[in-house]
This record gives structure tokens, sequence and C-alpha cells, in this order.
């Protein structure tokens, strides 16, 4: 199991990227992790974090996309960057997954350019995970899947039926359901509600066995987690995720601000410490690693820009998961039936 | 000030409907409430609520509007249904403004088949105020403007300009904001993020006095509240919306779970109950009385299905508010900038 690692341009800088590598090396079975980015500041980084040198390898790149940088022209002016030599190795199936931390169109281009798309696929999607009320799974786990988040702001009926097949074949991965159960995000629960694209593919997921269709969500599903998985176009979807993150960070807040500062209200603050905890690991994107690419006929994580060591290390065991369960022939499978 | 107020097709019966009647007609300066439905039902509830008769008057509908019913043919085939009674007595002149709790397409396409639209209005928007991290306007209100959650699925650049100046009018009749601070929802804050229709109308905002135009806002900045008014269309609003309305009900359930009974635990629960108190506070719709449906020269506010005695009554001195400061004039004069 072999993954390309893009060390370069997260928000914090290689250092995260190259601890997670690091951790990673010496914990997950058969993982061989080749960083690349810039050798020298990569091999400082190594010098001062304990991992298994023989199964880190280091590939060069001189260049490297930044996080404002627009990914078209990026791509175009440094074909060396990390990212696209990142991409290459898989390509040429010298590692068999891409994990970047860094500019998410820059990702999604890169392997656009790189890659090719499975078949009857012809748009990508970007899902992600995010926490629910309900669990999901035999392993209850406490969130769900959400895609598209951005790739494709547009979608046809044919692209949210291929999103639909993707993210059931994504989840029954990472959650070990037979059968996730696949929501169309609409503004009614109707088949006749929402968007003619959202009515039409509504209409053909019913008719279909490919993926167990759990009919049209509404915004109230989505917190509460009744489907394993969400489809909706790039558009809503981005404004969905980022409205989960301002409410996590508003929710944080006020539980702190709600409480004064008299005897009772500090009697009160470890127990409150603990529930804003609770909250907060329910809300943690650290704890899952990355959202999928799909579509390709490689596998891509992405991993959040502002990731720690741990949620790289994460992201890269998300990626080892996805390649050994095969998720291209589960999705090629699901797009035939 | 002279209301038209649906009586019938809220959740909960009539009961909560002339309840909130009851207690209007005690407090609110000049206000007169014409209750438009089954005449007996509501002498008879009105028979156990203390209430200024002299200010309470009753208009016998013989049917209405279910919340499952479909508004096009339930308005075809009553049409001495109570909302379309309750308009026609607006349209009339009889009555300033009309107040319903009842299914909300019904009220919207009894009021299309019933008022005119503002000049230059093409699509009517139906707007709600939700519960935000920042306050706004000279009283520290904790809530933003957000349309449309409904009535127009798909929105044309136009529409989308409409509703940031009726958005604007309406924030600075209930928030005394002089100029309401508008964004527009999208995928990023660049000028170039959206679908074309919302690419088209920041160019037009930007180059027009007609509202405070703060640019783009994205899926964090709805909780956050940087803005007095978000725009969006009918399709992404009900999403977002229900969103809302689910994470509001998940974070009580949240803070309930996430508390052992541990004795550590039960020393805090005084604590956590206040601090649940103030976030159920934040998001109590009742509190606000209504959404309004703006675009037409009539004033209506559409006061949600679940709503309570307080909630009519909020929903009536909404609507005398909106009406003594004249939102069509404000409208039309934004429409004209």
């Amino acid at each position: 199991m072999r993954v390309a690692l893009d060390a370069m341009g997260a928000d914090a800088g290689i250092d995260p990227v190259v601890q997670g590598a690091a951790q990673a090396s010496r914990e997950h079975g058969p993982l061989e992790i080749t960083l690349v980015g810039d050798e020298a500041s990569i091999a400082r980084a190594l010098e001062s974090e304990p991992h298994d040198a023989s199964r880190i390898h280091i590939v060069h790149a001189p260049h490297y996309v930044r996080m404002h940088d627009k990914p078209g022209e990026a791509l175009d002016d440094r074909p060396k960057c990390s990212i696209l030599t990142a991409a290459r190795l898989v390509a040429e199936q010298q590692a068999d997954a891409l994990v970047s931390a860094g500019n998410t169109g820059a990702v999604i281009l890169a392997a656009s350019r790189t890659f090719e798309r499975l078949q009857g696929v012809r748009r990508v999607g970007l899902a992600a995970v995010y926490p629910t009320m309900q669990a999901h799974g035999p392993h209850g786990d406490p969130f769900a899947l959400i895609l598209d988040v951005g790739a494709t702001l547009h979608c046809s009926a044919d692209d949210l039926c291929a999103f639909a097949v993707m993210g059931s074949a994504y989840s029954r991965i990472i959650s070990d359901i037979e059968r996730p159960r696949v929501g169309l995000l609409s503004n009614g629960t109707e088949p006749t509600k929402g968007t003619p694209e959202i009515i039409e593919a509504h209409a053909r997921l019913a008719n279909s066995d490919a993926v167990a269709f759990a009919g049209n969500v509404e915004g109230l599903d989505i917190p509460r987690g009744t489907v394993d998985v969400i489809v909706c176009d790039g558009f809503v979807g981005n404004i969905v995720l980022k409205m989960l993150e301002g409410v996590s960070e508003v929710a944080k807040e006020l539980a702190r601000t709600a409480y004064g500062s008299g005897l009772r209200y500090k009697l009160g603050l470890g127990m409150l410490a603990s529930g804003i905890r609770k909250i907060k690991d329910l809300t943690d994107w650290k704890s899952y690693g990355g959202a999928p690419i799909v579509g390709f006929d490689r596998t891509i994580i992405k991993a959040h820009g502002r990731s720690n060591a741990r949620a790289i290390r994460n992201a890269l065991k998300v990626a080892a998961k996805t390649v050994e369960r095969k998720l291209a022939d589960q999705i090629r499978e699901g797009m035939e039936a």
C-alpha cells in the first residue's frame, strides 16, 4: 500500500504533514509513504520526528501551489509542482493513492489532467463527512457523507445519480454499511419537489437498484443524519458544509459566553467543559481524516488545509482503506447497475 | 391599523390564533383585528379569552385550506375559503395587512390572485428572521433576515436584486437599521464565485446605491450573522432555514445527552439549564412573530404553522409595524434606485 503525499501547500506549511506521515509510518500495517515537495525542507522536518525510514520516501518537487493561487494558472506555470508530481506518481502506478492538504481546486484540476474518469462519470465529486445526531452503520459512526461539496457547482440529473452511486460506495467502505441509505437534498420530501435536475434524478434512482434510495431529504435531515449519504450539487453542498462549520463555531462560542462569572457559574464550568468537548469532538473534522474526490480511476483524499499531524495520519489511513477495499471497482459495479 | 387574520389552517387549529388575537386586542395601541374563518368556532374560542370586543371582529368563511392541501386545487375548489376571504378584505382596503399561520403555498397563491405586485418586482419573496451570533442594529437584535426561503425556487439576477432591495427595506423597518448590510449567499466571497445569476446580481448590486451591498457571503456567515440581510434563491434558502431548525433541535438534544447521571454531572445541570435556555431563546421563532411575504402592494405576514398564542400576537405586532412604517413605499424607493 503506497501513498503519494503532497507535502506542500497546507495552511501551516510542511511540518504537520511530515509529522503525520512520520506517525503513520510507525503505526499502520503495510503503508509506504512518498512525501512529495521540497526535498531539503522535508528531510529537515523528518529529522526531528521519530519515523520508520524504510517506509518513508521523498520525491523532490521544486514548486508548489499556494492556497490562494488560481489553480489553472498555477498548474500551467509550474508543471513540476508537488501536486502534479504526486499525481503523476499515482498515474504511473508508483503509488496507489494521492493525499493532499493543499489548494482544493488545484488538487481536483491536477487529478483531471493526470487521471482518467471512471466510465459513465461525467463530473467528479468532492465528498465530506460531517457529524450527525444519529449514528451510522454497524460501528455507530457519528457522521454521514455529503457530496458534492464544491467540485461540480451545477449538476445534471446524470451527475446527481452518479454521485449517489459513488457516495454509496464510499460510505460502504468507510462505515461498513452494506447498503447505505442515500437521500437527495431538496426543498420537500415529495418526488415532485426540487429543481428539474433533482426531480429527474429522483425518478431514476427510485426505479433503480443501484443504491438504497431513501427519496428526498430536507435541510432538517442534515444535522439529524436521517440517511447515510446526502447528494446535492456543489453549490448547495458548499454552502451546507461551510454553514455546519459556522454553526459549530457559534455553538462553542455561545456555550462559552452563555455563562457569567458568578460563583454558581464557576461551579458549573467543569461540567460545561466536558459538554463542549463532546460537541467539539463530534464536529472535529480532524478525526475524520479528509474527504475523497470521487469519479477518477485513482484514489484521492483531500485533507483539510488546516490539518494537524493527526488529521494527516488519519487521511493516510482513510486512503489506505479506500484502496484496500477497491473504491473504483465498487463504483464501477454501481454505475453498471 | 386593521389586520385581517386568517383564523384557520394552523397546525393546532384555531385556538392559539384566537388567543393571540385576544391578547393583542388588549395590548397593542390602535390595532383592530378581523378574524376570518368559521364564525361559530371563532366565537366559541373567543368566549373563554379576555379580549377587547370593540377591536375584534369576525368575518365568516365556510371553508379553509389544510396544511397538506395542494394550494392551486384548494383555492380553485374553495373560493370562499378563509385565506382568500381575508386577502379580499385587504385588497378592498377593509384591512391594512394580512396575517396567516396556514399553508404557506396557499397564502402566497391567494396573495398572487388578489394583490398586485410592486412595480419592477417579477417574483415575490418569503423572508425569515433567524438567530445569529452577532447582534444587528441599534437595539442589538440577535437575528438577521434571509430571503427567499421558498417562494421562488429559481431566481434570475433581477429577482436577486429585487430581493436585496426588499430585504433591506424590511430589515430597516424591524431592526431600525438605516442602511442594512446585504450579502449574496455564494460559494466564495469573490465577485466571480457562484451561479451565473449570482455573478450578474453581484455586479449590478456593486454598481448601485440601492442597498448597502456587502458582497458575497458564505455558509459560515449565516450563523455568524456577518450581514443584516442574506439574499439567495428559494431552493437554497429553504434548505438553509430547515437546516437551522434541525441544528437547533440537535443542539438541544446533544446538550441534554452529553451529560451523564453522575454526581459531577448533576452539579452542573443547573448551569447547563440556563445555557440551554439561552440557546433556545436565540433559536425560538415564536419570539419573532412571523415572516413577511415581500413584493406585493399589501403587507402580508406568514406566521409559523406551529405558532402558539404568543407567536400570533407577535405576528400581529410585526404586521402593524410593517404597515406603519410603509414597507411598500420603502421598497418602491429602493427599486427606483
